[in-house]
């Protein structure tokens, strides 16, 4: 059984807020301390970026799941899954991660991504999320969302989740 | 120039409550009198069930965009698209819709589609969505957000964005 | 029952040649005189283009299922599908075919869709193609894969198929 | 700059001969020891399941995109990657590979790997492939298709392609 954990992690790419950005980085390095191997969008840019290159810093492997043939790929991503499929591939990252982490307040994607984890019954963690989105989802994925105020508290969760 | 306006229908499946379901009929119905092609998920339940058989009724064409190859298909469906594509057809639903309209308390599907849409700049009609839903997107799709409390006054905001 | 019978055209955009474009546009008008719904790819360019136009002049509804939100679209496509999927929109469009007509000489594009095809158990007619293609695709599909020479032939078989 | 040179590896699940998973077993060992990662459909049969065992046998990384959740999945894949899109997922599987490597005499789905990865402009290697397709695939492909009639030959055109 060779089959490796994978924790997946979302969050805004343009637009992802210098807090948020700072948060994904620790993220990332926890995610590779606990030998998970990290999966993102893979673009170049805001949390996604930031997260790999936290996970890279301590020696982790990186998954990219990128949505176009023509975006920008993060230097930080190991091995780069190309979709060219663009919002559709938003499925492939949550159904491919045994946790999602939304990481920050996201955007559309990010709310597409926590909508389509919970519809394919994964746990979600909201880290840093808004009050609203905190509410909207416990309110419709009940016991599949987790909230988590800092990395640390979201990576125990993640763990316990993983059965670690 | 042939091409149609098509107006996309989101809602519940399984577990739509019984006044949604009334209101998805009524909706479908105004739908075909307005001369819009009705696009749905297609499948024979819930909301999407109900709005094709509304604009069947009046004579409407209607458009099914359907998950897997063994869904049950509405029997209100003239046009079967077949995806094969589980969640990730919700992507296509909304990128083929003019505008999106969201029909009563949705669950993480509908959710996803209302937040796909929005990532693409699509406009979205709330139909007596909860209120948590109610302020979790306009909080992250602003003027891109319109609320209606019935079909009447939904369809009036769908003419109204497609210039008619 | 109103489900609609559906027949996909495939085939080469740009680099069609002059006598299989023409090809097209009367298969286009024998599936509209017939009462079938054309699908195709969408594009505004080679087969593609001009079987929507054969199928428009006799007063038939046109699907196109469009891979990326930047493409141009055929004029004479009644229904745009946006899939924004690239090359894996190939596998909507034979899915969402009762039978599929390869018309003219097809590029890699086109060989892709008689493969899905044949991957999905789809009837597959080969119009004009190319005698090593009609050597290899028999060789692997067998039975689903007939030979026609003309539209009219073509068309015969698919109404063969599809029971009328 | 962290990534990671990707083999692509097609061919038949069910229905493999005998002879070309002996090739497939070698071939992954090869893909081991040249340091690159090996990227198949990852089911738990015939050609996936073979070339991942030989590239786990010398210590070698291994990814399988998964057409469907309910597929039975090799035990020497490392990565899962969960598309739950079927034949649509043969396009990630070659728009994420560097070089494509078809294996063994392929049936419909191989073939739809292949043309998908000449349509991206995509080097091929068909190893031990049919006469038939040899000569078809040529005639499409051009300069995009490579023979090979064994597992050492097959790699050495890889390396070269990616410049080893």
């Amino acid at each position: 059984m060779s089959k490796r954990k994978i924790v997946g992690v979302m969050g805004r790419g343009e637009g992802a807020r210098a807090g948020d950005v700072d948060l994904a980085y620790e993220l990332g390095m926890l995610i590779a301390e606990n030998g998970w191997v990290l999966l993102t969008g893979g673009r170049d840019a805001g949390i996604m970026d930031s997260v790999n290159k936290g996970t890279k810093s301590r020696g982790g492997l990186t998954i990219g799941i990128i949505p176009k043939t023509t975006d920008s790929i993060s230097e930080a991503v190991d091995i780069v899954i190309m979709t060219e499929m663009g919002g559709a591939r938003n499925n492939i990252n949550v159904l491919s991660s045994d946790v999602v982490v939304a990481c920050g307040a996201g955007g559309a994607g990010t709310a597409s991504e926590i909508a389509l984890a919970l519809k394919a019954k994964k746990h979600v963690v909201l880290l840093n999320e808004s009050e609203e989105a905190q509410r909207y989802f416990k309110a419709i994925g009940a016991d599949l969302v987790h909230i988590a105020s800092n990395p640390v508290e979201a990576v125990k969760i993640v763990g316990a989740l993983l059965g670690k």
